[in-house]
């Protein structure tokens, strides 16, 4: 019998400061049951991890300043732009594509400038290292709760050739991101060939639908009933590898 | 007050046919409400219009058969393929990416060949004019329960960058399906500048999360309580202008 998911809000989430403890702030805000997916928003874990940045402390290099010209760009956030990146892709009108130390392929290397202090000169990096970070959220939910839960670590992302972003798994622990169904068979009895879904990203964006992106302020979300792919999992398996990827430049 | 999204099935759909009625279908099978978003599985709508092909009447041309020798497909498959899709963007290893008529880039423009009648040499396309489509759906569904809801039509498709499939929105009908935020205030007061969501994708992909692809046969689900960006839409806007397209070759 399939029953109903419910996307639930997880209201009067404080303003968070670095090191602020997210789990025990969800652990007393919500009730979590067994197979809840916990799904939280980028921004909270890097503001909890204080990775946040002054660009009044940034000098930027002769190539930062190349680039801020050809995006109107402010230099300082080019720079870091170029610190958190491996590979920068693509470089458009006002927007710099680039592939992150984690592998993401996202604009701006992810860095936001809105919603991180009210300091239109302080910006959020990416949180560090998300998988390992959800793992410690999970861990410790588990001891606080004592309930099984996977802990998804959401950003919200554009995309090619589709307009406007949504919400994709940076994070992932205690799911299996990825929901591989070769082998399955159709209503009809045919096998299913190469069917790959990618369940972190969907339930990433079932939270943004939730979360919203201004004053809201909800930025941690609880999915229930959803397919619990328990296992192991790393959002790195949601990262095409360069050499399979068309469009890759 | 902020309260929780519902993703309902719903149950016992049968086997479609062509010019079954899927708002009919609908309306008998769960109470709807106002602001409810109707989100339908492209296969269903393919087979209520009779978009099915038996590919022993097709084919294949030379230009068919040179793809198939690259790419591994059946030829017949490819020259369909080809027939559905103003232009062929990729070819890789075991996989054709095109922009199909109505704009969107997928693989395989969509052809589905699982899930369709039981014989492997029928297939299904993408259905016909989805917007119009989820219109006709939406305008049937209120003069059936009464209510003002709003109809997606979803397909699962690939993406550059990211490994697995997930829902997007093919045909809209009662609802914007982007949600532009530039001018509100974040958190802290901080004007957004350019924040877009692309809710009705966002919407797509949490009830992919139910709808599974396999033998679940939940091809139709309602989202409740989700922000209902209320207004005339079309899933036209999803598609990015080629020009602004980073990453179109």
């Amino acid at each position: 019998m399939i029953s109903e998911i419910r996307i639930i809000p997880v209201l009067d989430i404080p303003l968070i400061k670095e090191q602020d403890d997210l789990a025990k702030i969800v652990s007393e805000r919500i009730e979590l049951e067994d197979k809840d997916i916990v799904v939280i928003c980028e921004t909270v874990v890097t503001k909890s991890q204080g990775r946040v940045v002054d660009l009044k402390k940034i000098n930027p290099s002769t190539r930062a300043l190349d680039i801020s010209k050809k995006t109107g760009k402010d230099p300082r956030l080019v720079q870091l732009i170029l610190d958190e990146s491996k590979e920068v892709l693509k470089i458009g009108d006002s927007v710099i594509v680039v592939e992150t130390r984690d592998g993401n392929i996202c604009a701006s290397a992810g860095i936001d400038v809105s919603n991180v202090c009210g300091d239109e000169s302080v910006v959020g990096l990416l949180p560090k290292d998300p998988d390992k970070e959800a793992e410690k959220i999970r861990q410790k939910l588990k001891k606080l709760t004592g309930k099984e839960v996977a802990v998804i670590i959401s950003d919200t992302q554009g995309r090619p050739f589709r307009s406007g972003a949504i919400g994709v798994a940076i994070g992932v622990s205690g799911m299996k991101p990825l929901w591989k169904r070769a082998g399955e068979k159709d209503l009809y009895g045919y096998e299913l060939k190469s069917s790959i879904i990618a369940t972190a990203d969907e339930a990433a964006s079932a939270a943004s639908l939730l979360m919203g992106q201004a004053d809201e302020g909800i930025p941690i979300v609880v999915i229930r009933g959803a397919r619990h792919l328990k296992g192991e999992g790393s959002s790195k398996e949601l990262l095409r590898e360069k050499e399979k990827d068309l469009f890759r430049p």
